[in-house]
């Protein structure tokens, strides 16, 4: 084996997978070398090798760093990074050129920041984190380890928070941290903001994709997938496993539970209960936002029989007055 | 007083506040070494330090920055920094590590410029503003005085403009300016395109968010909010103190009159009157848009209640032909 | 003539233009030195000198830029770049100070890169590019040629997708490449993801604005425009001379036809057929969608006169057992 392929494009020398049926047959006429397939699959992999396995996707996603191994940036510290005073690097630590890493900041073993990264001063990443070019890991910032932050991502900047005065807005203080914790992935030129006087924090494991906005002081559990462009206002608390789909939007100081799912586009601007799926603006249980849609493209038809019937309705007591 | 802290987590040395009768309990039981309060709120406060004031929330911002000032760049000009012929720069101008200022650019007393800050030739950057890491700031920009941008903003861009031929686009000149007016911040990662002819502008003591995205030759009034994901598209033209909530999109071309509110997410395809408040898409006056979608989720009874009128009717008189 | 001018700010030394009879009036009364107007338009120039072509808004565009020639980059490959071993640079390149080209990346001639820009290892950029200030064009991209990136986007990032495992989410290999055609332009902070498995494709003449979000495997076909803040989900396939307005949505494994356009803010849940256009969420056939929104708003009136019916059907006919 000296590639990976989808089931549809696999050669002799490809590792491919099947998660189910309808792929069992273009399987039968793959020239794929091996095949991950479920345990119980019932499929004829003619020449293919088949590798039974609980989980083919999850499988194949493992087995494939192994033939591609990413492009590693050189190890160790270009001589071009500017490294404050104070600052603290681990074991293997690589830093891509033109880095630069403030005072005091500290970043863990064989972690990796790739060219043109800004760590701010007091900033702490943990170990094996990957820190794409051009971020901005700004001094509030404390990252837990294994965490990779995409290209262009900018995390502790100061949120949008203002107090009234009749001169105009007064800069309300944005003067807390922001906690990333283990294994959390952060799109490209995603921006998490830093709290107000408490801390943004993002949980262990959850997944954030490009271009989303997390603003100040929100708390996001473990396990969540936050998708390309959705956006949380300030002081939103969002629960563990909750899915969020691309340009959702949620207003400031709600409660989003675990299990929610939120489809895309939605508009929440009140709480959302357990395991409850929303959607529309303003969002609701998505059976019947998706109910109501359907029948608003029924109201011309209703406009209708409604005329009808108060025709039929007048010929039958036509009205004194009228 | 060596801090400052929510009252629900303010001790012994720190400052805190309280803006309505919802905290004067919390405050009650709180350790606080101080507190400030509206003049005219009934509390009692233990063993806090009582600090009466008309504006609580904005008098507690003015004093956190003396508790917590900010760790400012190193001042001076960072040796790596590359400056062009005919720059010009203020007394006291940061410049930090790997910054470019082309040819002719001015940079006013005072301004700070974060690590791989961009200065485009000929702009112009005013007194007193800090411009964030990685930000750029391109040649047609020309800022007033404390303006402030934060990391990854990006000024002075080329709008999208294309004049429809037979082969395809033909790109429309875009070779305006922008004028960034005195106290204006702009949040990370946001664009704000340079006019195709004329300018774009942004009015003093504006504050756009994260992520928004602000077109060409729009031009924006004095203290408006503008929040994160907000897209003004080409040409729009917003008047004093309008406040946008986060994801609305508004139309080419359209004006929103002063004081006008747009609710998140709101999709504004007409001009918009004076201090009205719009929602929805496509955006209507706030009340109506709300008592139309609550309308809306009523509508499956509202099928039920006609259907059992039709058979109502129906048995009072027969239809002769059906 | 030194200058070009829109119609109502041209003086005696600017080209303007004019396309059709609203701006004629605003031309008779113009100083404007020449304007380019359409062949078979009604109109009285004055003391302007009158040039008649098929399309002016197009000309215009063209002609534009003789009058206001960009201010290029110093040419030549800036002392301060970082060139890795194995790249090729094409005749005529230009690169910016603090540039990093990795290993065996290739540069085709007359390619300009600006300051801070990092191209990753083994990506290909064609002839004629201009890649803005601060981007990523990372190591899986191949670009034609005259393609143009505006600062800070980001090109060739890893996608957005997860096995689901008890333990949790396990990344699924983003290891395909990223395919830009010749004359596509990308707007500022705008991110395309590389391929999963296979490619993610933008055809040639292509358009995309600021902030607009393209997901892994997405297929764009030629000529089409993509507005600000858009996002396409990933493995959508789109076909040539598509138009999206901004803030439209796609969800994931869609096909949207040739010469299709999509409203602002659309949320496209389904496949949308050739020459179609969509408006609202869920995205529906823009008439449809615009005639159920209109009677949404007379709800309350249908509410109102169904009660009246009602009433007036139970006078005529009394329930025995209500």
């Amino acid at each position: 084996m000296t590639g990976v392929a989808p089931v549809e494009e696999a050669g002799a020398e490809d590792l491919t997978f099947i998660v189910d049926q309808r792929y069992a047959r273009a399987l039968a006429e793959s020239p794929a070398g091996a095949a991950l397939a479920p345990v119980d699959l019932d499929v004829s992999p003619g020449e293919t090798v088949l590798v039974r396995v609980p989980n083919p996707r999850a499988a194949f996603g493992r087995l494939t760093r192994r033939f591609h191994p990413e492009r590693e940036p050189p190890s160790g510290v270009h001589p071009t990074a500017v490294i404050g005073t104070g600052v603290q690097l681990g074991d293997g630590v690589s830093v891509g050129p033109y880095a630069v890493i403030r005072e005091d900041a500290r970043v863990g073993a064989g972690s990796r920041l790739d060219a043109h990264t800004l760590v701010g001063p007091g900033a702490r990443i943990g170990d094996g984190c990957e820190i794409g070019a051009g971020c901005s890991i700004l001094g509030p910032v404390r990252m837990g380890d294994r965490v990779r932050v995409l290209t262009g991502a900018r995390l502790g900047t100061e949120g949008f928070g203002y107090a009234e005065e009749a001169q105009g807005a007064v800069p309300f203080p944005q003067i807390g941290g922001v906690e990333i914790q283990d294994d959390v992935e952060i799109g490209a030129n995603a921006t998490i903001d830093r709290g107000a006087l408490g801390d943004t924090v993002v949980g262990a494991q959850t997944k954030i994709d490009n271009l989303v906005h997390i603003g100040h002081n929100v708390r996001i559990g473990e396990d969540c997938m936050i998708v390309a462009q959705v956006g949380i206002a300030g002081s939103v608390d969002v629960g563990d496993r909750v899915q969020m789909a691309g340009q959702a939007g949620i207003a400031g100081h709600l409660s989003i539970g675990d299990g929610a799912r939120i489809a895309a586009q939605a508009g929440v601007i009140g709480d959302v209960p357990e395991n409850a799926t929303y959607s529309g603006y303003p969002a609701r249980p998505h059976g019947k936002a998706m109910r109501a849609s359907a029948a608003l493209f029924r109201l011309p038809d209703l406009v209708r029989r409604l005329r009808e019937l108060e025709e039929r309705v007048r010929s039958l007591a036509p009205e004194e007055d009228g």
